[in-house]
């Protein structure tokens, strides 16, 4: 399809529309009006032979002379466009790949077809913001069968890299999440690449949480590695932990995030393909899934844990990696801290073995570092958990994680936040119950994980007995504007704590 | 909640977005900064104490001094803001109502509360272009059950205005679509209004097709007149027909169009929603609505066309509607034009009784008269047919239709296109089946519905008898470009019409 018609000089209007790709183009211009484009239609646009989909957005107002167009900063970027660079227009055929997405919501099945030709076009920036919320939703909660999420799941590795290592085990570990303060992953990483197997970890930012294990290492470390990094880090290291996004190891993954995040939606289906695909693609063998059931964390039940524990496995044996679930306690939150600062210094409390460090956040580390060893390491027949113990007590767990972190580009401590405010008891009586879900939000409220130092501190976990006017936590927050929304939210709520 | 901060200074950008409300905000803002705003962000924006949730965008180079803030062109003059005006900024609460499309995700059923919640928040801006889009995937295909369809019947007639006549009876018809050139309305308007019944019928433009009702009597009167307008021309002539969106009798319904059309998804439940929800706005209390049932029309079996006849009826009782539902042939266009022009040229041909005039076209609209009358008129016992005929051969039909027009702005005659390519048959044979699909895709490549002469005429419907370079049918285009655009897809396909 060529455009056999007029081009426009483009100049940089510098509007940041995240990756979705925008063109801006006057009302007058001839070409809108010979192509019959409107606002918000898709359109093809060319510059040096390199072609992106965008949606139309038309300016009525001084800001475009006759003859420019503009471009949002992805679509600028990607097509590495200059000031005064021709750019031309065509119709674009509506996605072939969104006919399936219309069956599906008809309720037909995807097949593995269909599911690469969808994440593919996802991954080519075929998709408008929309599509792919449609895509989402379509996919969302239940609606995906074991067939499809192992579909999906190689759609989603046939679209990225795919690390190679000489090791013949590479192990990894991966937690289910929705239990705030949960970071156990620095800690295993130091342990089980102290024991001498290969873990080059990749971990997510936050997605609908008020910290990503990837957020909590920002204040620590450098997690921001190309592939060359890592694979330096973990020749001399054994392990790593560094942010998956940069390295594309997954880039529909990346994509769909981005507006699960906005539409605050989670898909099982999307998430066992997101989490498998990228193991696979970080080329790991063997890997650990935690999931934490709790009434107020991400699985509820032990029932609802059993069925994702039974995806898990099919799709795990279905693209040849070897998998442990554990189910563990998310009846409350992991460690004191909620939030990148506040969680990143629970983890250097249990790595300093201070005898203030939050016990669970150890005991939790050790418990998937000896499920890791055992499942990886057959020759140590089970001792997982005996050799864990003293790798961390002994100091050769810190020593390991500082040592990664100085490969990684240094290690610095976390810092804490400028504003602070106590939460008090109002009764007597013993904590019976924590809804994780509202301590999280409040968390998100007061700035985290944007803002690296906001967060929780929970002085009270279950079964603490507490008298009226005990601190029973502290919000901490960049800004005196997040503090008090933080509070705002907070008055409106009961029972976030509950005291019996 | 109030914004305890700093504003800025509104300057005219003149960007637009169509319905989605988006803010404009430099990236080193000191706003963004200390509240945390990212691109994408959903924020609350203060001018003159009105307010609305927009999409934030964020500006990296010149077109924003410090201190400025822009508006796409829909937020602009929803805040009535002028050049200079102070703008203030705040965090929102994600929108409560979408924890029920969340819900729905996962299988629960929408009550009347949530559905009304949801419509409602829709209508009042809250929700962004992705969040509707959610809300449209998860209801779309078959996925609403006769009670959601319900509830969200109701919750679209209570956002929308209702309009009071003081005649007891008011009818109307609306046809569930799919079939090009499908243009009874104007006929069936003219007949059953000059028989005397009260019809007020707003029309939709095109959502996927190549021309709605609006489009195609946009090319003889005026049809975009506001209530008290509509009044007076039904006062004066019993009827008429004009384009609903102007009058926002179900505002709710154009904001999900809009998003449905970008899709190009069809809800069956959200359909049955919107056209009764029309109804009962516009007052109307006998309706009949026409099925046509085809392979390549929108219901393809007589098993899908009962399903939503019984889901009209249910519905229809539940909200006091008295209706008739019809079946009628889907196999092929209904007369010759497909597009705004051609559709009302075939439109004026039948109202003046010409002998080329479309027969199928004639005999579909007596049809749908005398139903309306048969329903509507029980003095006439069943008489409809009889009495419509003598309304169109008398000319009655045709000055009743001048008549309204007239009561409308005027009449004009449709125009035609200046570029057309005639599309002949390479075998000789039997025309025996007849793809609407793609004959629609060929208009809307043409053009259509927004050039308004641009479409397809059809020479041989289905039994006529064809030789090898007789025309099948012709494209009409306004531009080259869209002439060529549609050949280079016809090219690729064969079998639009079949001849044996």
């Amino acid at each position: 399809m060529t455009a056999n018609f007029n081009s426009l000089q483009l100049i940089h209007l510098g509007i940041e529309t995240q990756k979705e790709y925008v063109v801006f183009m006057r009302f007058d211009c001839a070409i809108c009006k010979s192509e019959g484009f409107e606002a918000l239609n898709r359109i093809k646009v060319t510059v040096h032979n390199k072609s992106i989909i965008a949606t139309l957005y038309i300016i009525t107002d001084g800001i475009l002379e006759t003859g420019k167009a503009g471009l949002s900063e992805s679509a600028w970027n990607y097509l590495g466009a200059k000031e005064g660079d021709e750019v031309s227009f065509a119709h674009v055929q509506p996605v072939e790949s969104m006919r399936n997405i219309r069956s599906k919501m008809y309720g037909e099945q995807l097949d593995d077809t269909a599911l690469q030709n969808i994440i593919t076009d996802i991954v080519n920036g075929q998709y408008s913001n929309i599509e792919i919320a449609a895509f989402i939703t379509a996919c969302a909660g239940d609606n995906l069968n074991i067939q499809e999420i192992i579909g999906l799941t190689k759609a989603m590795v046939n679209t990225g890299k795919k690390l190679l290592w000489n090791q013949k085990i590479v192990v990894d570990k991966h937690c289910v999440g929705g239990l705030p303060g949960n970071r156990t992953t620095p800690i295993v990483v130091a342990i089980v690449a102290a024991h001498g197997l290969t873990i080059p970890k990749t971990s997510s930012r936050a997605i609908t949480s008020p910290a990503g294990t990837a957020d909590a290492l920002d204040t620590m470390t450098v997690v921001n590695l190309d592939i060359n990094q890592i694979k330096k880090v973990v020749e001399k290291e054994n392990g790593c932990f560094v942010w998956g996004g940069s390295i594309k190891l997954s880039p529909a993954d990346d994509i769909l995030i981005r507006i699960e995040r906005a539409l605050d939606v989670d898909s099982e289906g999307q998430m066992i393909a997101s989490v498998l695909s990228k193991k696979i693609a970080a080329g790991s063998t063997h890997v650990v899934i935690d999931i934490p059931i709790g009434k107020t964390a991400k699985v509820r039940t032990e029932e609802d844990a059993e069925k994702l524990k039974y995806y898990f496995n099919v799709v795990a044996k279905a693209i040849g990696l070897q998998i442990k679930v554990l189910f563990t306690d998310g009846s409350q939150p992991i460690g004191k801290g909620i939030g990148p600062s506040l969680e990143a210094i629970d983890v250097l409390s249990v790595l300093r073995n201070e005898t203030e460090a939050p016990q669970d956040l150890k005991n939790k580390s050790l418990l998937i570092a000896a499920s890791i060893i055992n499942l990886a390491d057959k020759e140590q027949k089970n001792n997982g958990l005996t050799i864990a113990e003293e790798i961390l007590a002994s100091g050769k767990a810190y020593h390991k994680f500082l040592a990664i972190c100085q490969a990684q580009g240094g290690f610095k401590e976390p810092t804490t936040a400028p504003y602070s405010q106590d939460i008090k008891a109002v009764t007597s009586g013993t904590v019976t119950q924590i809804d994780n879900r509202r301590l999280a939000k409040i968390a998100k409220l007061a700035g985290a994980p944007q803002d690296l130092t906001a967060g929780i501190i929970l002085k009270t976990p279950l079964q603490t007995n507490v008298k009226a006017g005990d601190t029973l936590f502290t919000i901490f927050s960049e800004s005196k504007g997040e503090l008090n929304y933080a509070l705002k939210y907070l008055e409106s709520q009961i029972g976030i704590i509950l005291i019996q």
